[in-house]
This record gives C-alpha cells, sequence and structure tokens, in this order.
C-alpha cells in the first residue's frame, strides 16, 4: 500500500545500515567518531553499537588510546562473522566471489561454457559447482555463508530483450535456495553498483551519485539522498534504453536511437565502421578484445580509431549530461571501458567539457566526473549482507524488490 | 557534510508531516483511521496528533461514531490556522494565490507589465501590491500569513539561460524578507509540482511519480520513493533539457536537442512549419493562443494541424520513455497544454502505445500516465506550509535548498 511505503524507512534500520556503512568506511571506530561521521547522537550510535556486538555483525577491538580521558573501546566490522558470496551468471559465463563479512574479497572463480546454459537443473548445477570452487579457494564451507546474492540483468523481471541471461533462474528461484539451503537474493546489475558506490565508492562522500557502467550494455545505477533508486518495480536506472538520438541506430532492446546503441561497445565499432567502413577492427568482433584493439590503434596514431573515440566521448558527454539534467548529481563514476588508460587520456576531457558546456543553468558546475573501480559483484556481496542483517532483524523495513 | 545528510531524514519529522498529508487526504479522520493509512502505528500516531494539536496545526472536530465501542476524536487540518500565499514571477507577470492552511484556495491576483520588471526595488515593491490585493480579495490580513512561498524557475540559482524571470529575487531575497516581515521560501517550479503530486495528487496513492510541465518550457517534478528528488544543488528534474535528438533543434538553453526543443509550445509551431511552411499558425505567435488555435485546426480537419499533433506526440513518448527507463515510476502526470479536450483524445493515446512499446523490459507495464490538473502554486504553498512546521519545531531536519 502506497501510504505505507511512504513510512517504510524506519529511521533505527537506516541508522543501523549508516553506523555499518561509516565502519566500514573508517576500516576501525569508535563510538565518538561514529557519532561525529555519522550525525547520530552518541547514545543513538551506543544503542546501535549494542544491537550490532549481539549479533557480532561489529567487534570490539580492545582500548584505543585518545587524546586525553580514559580509553575507549575501538569498533570494526567483524570480518569472519561469516562469509557473502556474489555471482554474475550469463549464459555462458559464471562468476563466483567469495567476501568476508566486511566485503573483504577472499576468492573468486570463474566458468565458462561452449554451448549456452539454459535448462533450469543445469543452472543451479552450475552455479552449486562454481559455489563449491570458490568456497574451497577460500578456505570455507558452506556453513560459514550468510547470503548469497546474484546478479542478474532486469532482476526478477523480463530483461531488456536480447540480454544473454538464462531466465531459467527467476522462474526457479525456489529451486535454487532449496537445492544451496541458503538465503539468495537476486538483484540487478544497476542496483548492484549503486549500492557498491553507497557502501565502498563515491556514497561514502556524496548523497547524490549515480554510477555509469560502460561495457557490451550500458546503464546507470542512481543514489538520490543517500538511497539507491529502484523505482516502481526495481527497473529504474536503464539510462542506457534512454534516447540520444530520435529515430537512431537500432538499439538491441528494439527501440531506435538508445544510448546503449552508441556509447556500448557494439556502438563504438559501429560507430568507427560509419567513419571508415572496412576499417580492420570495424568487424564482428569479440566485444571486450575491441576495446584493447581500438585503444591500441588510438595509441599508434590510427586517425580513424583517434576520430572514433572522440565522436563517441561526445555521445559519451551528450548521454551523461542527460542523466546531470534529470538527476543533478554531485558525482558520476564511470567504470568498464572509461577506465583504460586512453580512455581517462582522450574520452575524459572530452566527457567533462561537454556536461559542463550542455547541462542546464548551474547543475554541473560543482559536479565530479570521476572513473571508479567499484564493482556490481561488490555491491550485490554487500545487498547479501544487508538481506542477512534483516534476517536477524537488525533491518526490518527495508524492501529490496527483488528479493 | 554528506555522512550527516544520509541521517537527515529524521522518522519524526517525516512521520509528521506524514500524517498532515494523510489528514489533508482524508479531509477528515481518526487516530485510528490514520495509523491504518499511515502503517504508523496508534501510539505513535497518537503522539503526532498531541504535537500538531498543541501548535494548532490540526483541530479536533468532536466525537465519531464508529460501529462498535466509544466514540472517537474526529481530526481535520485546521483551516483557520492562518493563510500561506503563493506567488509566481516572470519578468512581466505576477500571479498571487491565498491559501488556508488546509491549502484551500482562497483568493488569487494577477498582474501583468509592459516592460520587464527587472530592478530589485520594482520587484518588491510589484510583489507587495500583489500580496495586499490577495489579501484583501481573500478577507486576509498579513498578521494571517504563516509563509510565502514563491515559485522561481532554477530556484536560487542561476536559471536555466534565457528564462525571463527576474533575477533581482535571488540577489535580493533578504531584502523581499525585510519588507514583507514574513517568512519566505523560494523554490523552482518542477519541486512545486512534485510537492503538489505528493500533497494532492498521485503522491497520495503511490511512492514513484514523476509530474510532468508541458508549456513553453517543459519540465519534471519527481517523486521516489515518497520524497521529492532534489539531487545536488536543487536542480534536478531537467528533463526538459535532456537529448531528444543529438544534434537535434537548437533549444533557448543553448544546447542542441532538447526535448523542449520539440514538445514545449514553441517547439510544436516549429514542427508545425516544418510540417506545412507557411501556415498561418506557423509564425511567430503568442505560444499559448498557439495552442488553442492548434487545436481549433485539428477539430476543423486541417491535415498539418493534425500531423502536427501526432508528430509532437510521438516525441513526447519517446521523451517520457526516457524518463520511464531511468526513473520507473508508476504514475506520470501530465499538466499543461497536454489538458485539453484534443490533447486528451489524439496526444495520450499515441504517447501511451510509444512508451508501452519503448520503455525497457516490463518497466512500463504497470504505468499510469494521467492529466493532473495539480500545479506548482499548490506546490510551493505546501512548501510554505512545511516551512512553516519547520519554523515551529514539528519539522526538524528536512533541508529545502532553496530556502
Ligand atoms: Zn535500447
Ligand atoms: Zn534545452
Amino acid at each position: 500500500m502506497a501510504a505505507a511505503r511512504l513510512t517504510s524507512r524506519d529511521i533505527r534500520s537506516e541508522s543501523r545500515l549508516v553506523v555499518v556503512r561509516a565502519l566500514l568506511a573508517a576500516g576501525g571506530s569508535t563510538r565518538n567518531e561514529l557519532a561525529e561521521a555519522t550525525g547520530l547522537s552518541l547514545g543513538t550510535v551506543s544503542t546501535i553499537v549494542q544491537d550490532l556486538l549481539k549479533y557480532e555483525i561489529i567487534a570490539e577491538t580492545g582500548p584505543v588510546h585518545g587524546g586525553i580521558g580514559r580509553p575507549t573501546t575501538g569498533l570494526r566490522l567483524n570480518a569472519d562473522r561469516g562469509r557473502v558470496v556474489g555471482f554474475y551468471l550469463e549464459d555462458r559465463y559464471l562468476e563466483a566471489t567469495v567476501f568476508d563479512a566486511a566485503l573483504g574479497e577472499l576468492s573468486t572463480v570463474e566458468a565458462t561454457s561452449e554451448e549456452p546454459v539454459e535448462d533450469a537443473d543445469d543452472v543451479i548445477e552450475w552455479i552449486v559447482g562454481a559455489l563449491d570452487d570458490a568456497l574451497g579457494k577460500a578456505k570455507a564451507s558452506r556453513e560459514d555463508i550468510l547470503g548469497v546474492g546474484i546478479l542478474l540483468p532486469g532482476g526478477m523481471q523480463r530483461p531488456v530483450k536480447a540480454e544473454t541471461v538464462p531466465s531459467a533462474i527467476w522462474l526457479h528461484l525456489d529451486r535454487l535456495r532449496d537445492r544451496l539451503g541458503l538465503p539468495v537474493v537476486v538483484d540487478n546489475p544497476l542496483k548492484a553498483i549503486a549500492t557498491a558506490q553507497l557502501w565502498l565508492g563515491a556514497g561514502r562522500r556524496s548523497a547524490n551519485v549515480v554510477a555509469v557502467s560502460l561495457g557490451i550494455g550500458v546503464g546507470a545505477g542512481i543514489i538520490q539522498d543517500g538511497v539507491v533508486v529502484r523505482g516502481a518495480t526495481n527497473a529504474a536506472g536503464e539510462w542506457g534504453h534512454s534516447l540520444l538520438a530520435f529515430e537512431g541506430r537500432r538499439c538491441r532492446c528494439g527501440r531506435d536511437g538508445c544510448v546503449e546503441a552508441y556509447v556500448g561497445l557494439p556502438g563504438i565499432q559501429r560507430t568507427l565502421a560509419e567513419i571508415a567502413p572496412g576499417h580492420p577492427l570495424a568487424g564482428d568482433r569479440d566485444d571486450w578484445t575491441f576495446a584493447s584493439d581500438l585503444a591500441a590503434a588510438v595509441e599508434s596514431g590510427d586517425p580513424a580509431a583517434i576520430a572514433t573515440v572522440e565522436r563517441s566521448a561526445h555521445y559519451l558527454g551528450a548521454a551523461l549530461t542527460d542523466l546531470v539534467a534529470i538527476l543533478n548529481p554531485e558525482v558520476i563514476t564511470l567504470s568498464g571501458w572509461a577506465d583504460a588508460p586512453a580512455s581517462r587520456e582522450r574520452v575524459l576531457p572530452i566527457v567533462r567539457q561537454r556536461v559542463l558546456a550542455d547541462a542546464p543553468g548551474d547543475a554541473a558546475a560543482g559536479l565530479a566526473i570521476e572513473i571508479s573501480p567499484r564493482c556490481g559483484m561488490e555491491g550485490i556481496a554487500a545487498i547479501a549482507l544487508e538481506r542477512f542483517m534483516r534476517d536477524v532483524g537488525l533491518v526490518t523495513t527495508r524492501v529490496i524488490p527483488a528479493l
């Protein structure tokens, strides 16, 4: 019910998450420092710390000697509280990463398949196999696991048309839960990259962040006022399928003129083909190899490659300006193909100039556009950890639509 | 500080606003009904009602006899607590509306000027004159006023280039406050239309609403998770200056290809001129008259007018699809030129079809697109009322950047 949702931000659970995130950001801290860092009263922080200690989410580290007065007790996240495991799943590719309960990465394994893995039983066994491999590498067992998170484009919804994701998972999530005997949360990559920025990245210093992911597909995770924007059905952030050019290039989603058709890797390849038809890099190729080959061509002074990168930067700048116009963020983080030396040097200056010139009014005056290494896997691990806190009753009201 | 802002949603003040809005929506209510409507506990509602009674924001209406048990006390907003006054200000046009403290409209006055009113003293005296006129019509005096709200494009920021707004106001707000001797809040129209939907419109039934305003300029007020989205510098919602067509029509903001250049009234006029150069309606005209003349031409079967309206509907559908892709709202409300019989009949069906076809995945499956009479003036009055609740200490932490 709408009215009830309006009050769903229970301050206790929200404050507990704020304290956990502040402690994660600080590494180690004290009650006083946490009160200062979060803006909560010392009394509130002390109550929250008590709750978190009770469930062993955090641990005391012994006396900390400050400048004056008696020593206070140090606090840290309790990394050994257990393990959370993140999965990234495509029809021919699977990645599993084990994290400790302070979101430290312990191990990661990848699996590929020549043929698409589409049958529900096959997908489930593929996941189970990767889980056991990753746990083995991390010297952990299933009993240690607090939660499992699975990154799926589109989350629990029908995905954007033509995504290469086994649909079996969201049709058979209960079977996967039964097979694993573990809490499983499914969410989409855009919510995960936003959550990663909130817990580990720009969200630590700013309440208004847009985390832009640039790969074969592109999208935006949105943090507004310190909260991940999910929208009515968890589908917010599909900036890649907003318009760059009315009746422009056909996008793989079926729409004409989407941002993704210009700044996704296949779109950049298409730009190269328009600039230099017959260019050796313009053919049908593996997209991530294309990115590094294009960078090498730029380095060697290939004019078509340089023109392609520059035109793509103008497209990207224009598309980011739309995010600035609509959302007015303080920080835009870029991950994916932007995180390469060639992009940093050639793309970012054009992008920044274009956004500053085109954004309405002063909307971009204080905006930072920066490269970020944070990834969706960290975000889905944080979401799984949050889900665990909900299971034990520490986080009472936060709704994750994709659960 | 960013971390402190993360905790700024004080549940008490948030809940008080939720109760006030629920009472406004219900007209009259009881503590039990308010608890049910808001999802708050009866104890919390009782405490909040006590606070609101103390400051006379609400009033008791005597016993209400329910089905069984003893009668309970009826509650309503205390309309006679005082008056709030909203202003809409352009350089040649000024409107003032007096509301009671339950947001009922009591009087409205308009003033026009042949020459732009730009000098600070002139603007201030213009406002004072309109205030006295509007108060006279409402049989109210300055002593009754709880707060004054002024709608200004761009709010306290430098506005979008080429807006026709006297810049004197935000440079001389302190002088205006001194001259009036009243609390004055300034905000921009997009935040005001979002607030109007939150208090009086679709925000009553949905937590995710985009309120689209279609006039000479166009923009979107955004409600996400029951909160008005302001962005880092209160500049969010400038959807009108996001891209429809890369390197498309020059917009009055200086950017090429903005949504506004296609679906603002001058943009529609331009579409007509493209379809039928030399058409009698395609010249330089007063824009609001153009809207009704175009509607009349459509009624009379003018093929160029019909083609213009249909192409504009496709543009609007495409631009709204971008909002759906990025924000995934449950409701989009349209106000302005869409609220005319010709638009309802010819524009809305095309718009709905286009959004459903082009929105990514299932993002638009449950979306309602509807006409709404709610206006920014009601929103700025609600903001002024909220500001009054803040001044008396009932709303403690809500930050209105444009104050
Ligand atoms: Zn697309
Ligand atoms: Zn513009």
